[in-house]
């Protein structure tokens, strides 16, 4: 008898994982770890529906937001949901009560995000969760159980939930095109919405330095694109504030020794190379000054770039509370130090462009660390052709490498040399790609479409398939799998500002959300992008009532009416 | 002595030409046939400025606009324009007084859009035109000569103006997603400050059928997106006006027999193979039942088609005063047909597809060309490898093709086979390729990135330097190329909607609509894609200043800094 009651049991089961996953309009992005819903139903949410929490500044501030949305949001499912939009004759839902058993946890990398939240047919629901942030991540889950007008509410619910990597974050460039505040915090806002939870803020970079330091006023007053263009530190107070109450570390990152042609414009002696032509005439591809126009490194030699460098680091760390700091370190150009006489000279008596680097390092890195900060890298400062520095210079425990280059390769490399590392790979993970190069007279454009990849040095475009599908410890040992705390797809600004952020973001970000969190592929082991069209498409619906602007991926047709514009029937 | 003055003209002339194209901010887009600016001076726009304009309901209208457009822009070019922005002590700007020849020319395929204007440094300026469209393309060039704030205009300056074609458009495919209103009259205006001519409407086609034809109400009751996805008669109404009052002409298409599963949704006995999934099982690609997921042809055995198709095209002809008529006619795929029981039966008696396609042409056009239209279809109607008609059946004088497929080669069989036409060249002209593709389960993704072009059968994306370059009478002899009437970017909308309507089209088509207006080469006959780097990110911020959400091409620091984000310096 027993026996038999399993089976029913698992038949129903299959069955509500079969609604599921072929065109129920309800859906939760990501994909939740386990979500049971043996036996489809939904209930009204009360008007009087409130949300029971502890006292804690930001989990408070979460609370009182999600209560507004689950009200007001009224989102309807684009394809029927497998339940009807009208309830049952269940009892309405009153309340959702929110347990936390360590309201002290601060939010930081490897802080715990596990939730577990029941919605039963009758009764208060219950999010439970370790942490404020977990509950966060909770709270995210119960809105997107809510939908229709009246509001309803999905219930017999059970999930739980966590995620597979800690680290799962977008960059932004704000040096080579600036975005006002409230773009930023759309943007944190959304990554909530998505369980993201590190924006990695590129703030600074040869283009422009909008970035307002307390002690070093100069560097955004002359280096900044204007003063309606520039990150004042009330701006910074309200983004951190914000990414606080969204579960979201903003993470700041001061790119240097290269990167910085825009401190020239206040110091131009601690810069070398500033200002000058990339390419100049005649000369080869290695003897360029920059990777792309705007030079500018600054001058490991000079005292006076630590006494600069150093006011700046002091500040961001007091601005920024997160315990990373990116400090950059890409793309040393060898043309631009030798453009400089004190360098010239260094290099002509024997020194190298390594050792520069080296000193540079060694000058600054112990510093970062002395404000109890873990640095983090681009992996050039150890992987680099030409200018890097050994192991010794980077310790270990406090030093963190992010990935850009050469796919899964590079991971294993800083992963078997024993560096933690966040994988960003150009060839999947940045979303400027394909859409046009921006030199101004590059005459292979004459040749036609076809003679390079959209025009961009890391085309083609990448599609939130090729996103969704990148296992991110690929070729890794379990144990090497450790080491990657996780991906940040990238977005360089070049070629965008405020105009398309939000479509150059979403929803390919979405697709690397869930990878992160509850992973690419289904019980079986199969990878599970066929079914995650029709609720990215749904997902992608819900952004957008939500004030993002995210991309269409497909004729609303082809969302209305799920499978019927696969490549193969069936799925 | 006068041969004297006649050299130093000539070098003050270069001299403005070269500092015009060095970096000016003070710039017209698309640059006009001829500009003369020999001594760069502005003076202020006079508060009290005003246009003397002859009455017209359209121009007038116009006039409005253009004089709340100067005395409110007050744009700051981002490049320090060549002349100071404060004014010289030269009297205030006070009147602009347009002149028509002929008021009643009315806004169709090659009516004459010329103008000439004259800013003198005293006394008023004078906008001459053969008609009311010539005039408004002289407003917007007159206001492209306006900045800062108070308004300065530049002076001493003399443009004549004229289009190398006459149809310069964009296609908005409004079936595969639906766009508000509002947001295809913001495309028109932009049209219009671009000297764009033709909104190629493709308002319907397998997915959706928007449009309320008053004859047939049931097609958009039943085959729209929904009643607020509609299109009703006075939506037309206003955007034939808006176009009118834009000069921009509203040219509808009714795409059929191809294209139309969504005229099922209302008449299903006139659809062959609508609602079925669109690659069967097991089936060969030249098996498909459509060029892509949404299948139906109107099914040309059924009298009931024409009684319905007649309807329409008698109601569209009705809604819309253009004097062309687009019948679509691209795409017919075999299996679509062959799946119908009646024309398979036609077929298995010895019938041809193409005498299919010949009986529904011989069916329409006839009618289309009754109500005093000229026919456009899409080339396929004679080029297609399987479906085709003969030339006898498309009469030359009435019916243009416009091409889409194979570049130049395409263009040239059709011009050489005496056929006017218009040049959409995917790889050149299509603004959707290259952003991946639409297909839900395409395990193509799995294989990486750089498996497809972006992700997409046009790919890759179509840079704005690719559709600037394009020459679209490539090949052509002199009388060949006279059959050539212009191009069309087009918008297929898999993967756009409204919230991303403006960055897919802007700046990208402003590329096309200067080398449709004035070409793509100097004066010396090279091409001037280098020198419009810094012209079109000037535009490009004006556009977004109008409202017009375009693309970034640079970063800023590129914009400010001219020429120095080129590959080759000395642009």
């Amino acid at each position: 008898m027993e026996s038999m009651l399993v089976i029913i049991r698992l038949a129903l089961c299959l069955l509500a994982l079969f609604q599921l996953s072929s065109g129920s309009g309800v859906n939760v992005w990501p994909k939740p770890r386990t979500f049971s819903w043996p036996n489809p139903q939904a209930t009204l949410l009360s008007p009087a529906f409130t949300i029971a929490a502890p006292n804690h500044t930001f989990l408070s501030s979460a609370v009182e937001r999600y209560l507004r949305l689950v009200h007001t949001e009224h989102h309807f499912p684009l394809v029927n949901p497998s339940v009807n939009l009208t309830p049952s004759n269940l009892p309405p839902l009153r309340t959702l009560s929110i347990v936390v058993s360590d309201l002290k946890a601060p939010l930081q990398h490897g802080v715990d995000e596990s939730y577990s939240l029941s919605i039963p047919t009758s009764g208060p629901a219950k999010l439970t969760a370790n942490t404020a942030w977990g509950a966060m991540r909770g709270l995210e889950t119960f809105s997107q159980l809510v939908w229709g007008y009246p509001s309803v509410v999905a219930v017999g619910v059970y999930v739980w939930d966590a995620p597979l990597f800690g680290h799962r974050g977008i960059m932004l460039d704000t040096s080579r095109n600036y975005y006002p505040v409230k773009d930023i915090l759309r943007t944190i806002g959304a990554m909530s919405a998505n369980k993201l939870n590190v924006f990695h803020w590129h703030i600074t970079d040869s283009h422009s330095f909008p970035l307002v330091v307390p002690s070093e006023p100069d560097l955004a007053a002359k280096g900044s694109y204007g003063p309606d263009m520039q990150y004042s530190p009330n701006d910074i107070k309200t983004i951190v504030q914000f990414g606080l109450e969204h579960g979201v570390r903003v993470l700041p990152e001061i790119d240097s020794p290269g990167h910085t042609g825009s401190w020239a414009e206040a110091y131009p002696e601690i810069v070398a190379c500033a200002n000058m032509f990339w390419w100049p005439a005649g000369s080869e591809w290695a003897d360029r000054l920059a990777s792309e126009p705007g030079t500018g490194h600054l001058n490991p030699l000079n005292p006076k770039t630590y006494q600069v460098l150093k006011n700046v680091i002091h500040d961001v760390a007091e601005l920024f509370p997160e315990p990373f700091f990116h400090a950059g370190a890409d793309e040393i150009i060898p043309g631009c130090w030798k453009a400089d006489p004190a360098i010239n000279f260094f290099l002509s008596n024997g020194g190298t462009l390594s050792q520069l680097l080296e000193i540079f390092v060694n000058s600054t890195l112990p510093y970062i660390l002395s404000l109890n900060r873990t640095v983090v890298y681009w992996e050039d400062v150890l992987l680099d052709d030409n200018v890097k520095v050994p192991t010794t210079v980077l310790p270990k425990e406090h030093t963190i490498l992010q990935t850009w280059n050469n796919g899964p390769s590079n991971t294993k490399r800083i992963v078997s040399s024993g560096y933690k590392t966040i994988v960003s790979s150009s060839d999947f993970y940045y979303l400027d790609c394909g859409h046009g190069d921006f030199l101004g007279n590059d005459s292979q454009y004459i040749a036609g479409a076809k003679s390079k990849d959209g025009g961009s040095w890391c085309g083609p475009f990448k599609t939130w398939q090729t996103i969704y599908n990148y296992d991110i410890t690929y070729g890794l040992s379990k144990e090497e799998a450790k080491l990657v705390l996780g991906g940040e797809v990238a977005l360089w600004s070049e070629q965008a500002d405020r105009t398309v952020l939000d479509a150059r973001i979403w929803p390919r970000a979405s697709a690397m959300a869930e990878t992160l969190w509850s992973g690419n592929r289904d019980e079986m082991g199969m990878r599970r992008y066929a079914g995650a069209t029709d609720r990215l498409n749904e997902w992608r619906y819900r952004m957008v009532q939500r004030g993002v602007k995210a991309e269409p991926l497909q004729p609303l047709w082809c969302v209305r009416n799920p499978g019927m514009c696969n490549t193969v029937q069936g799925f």
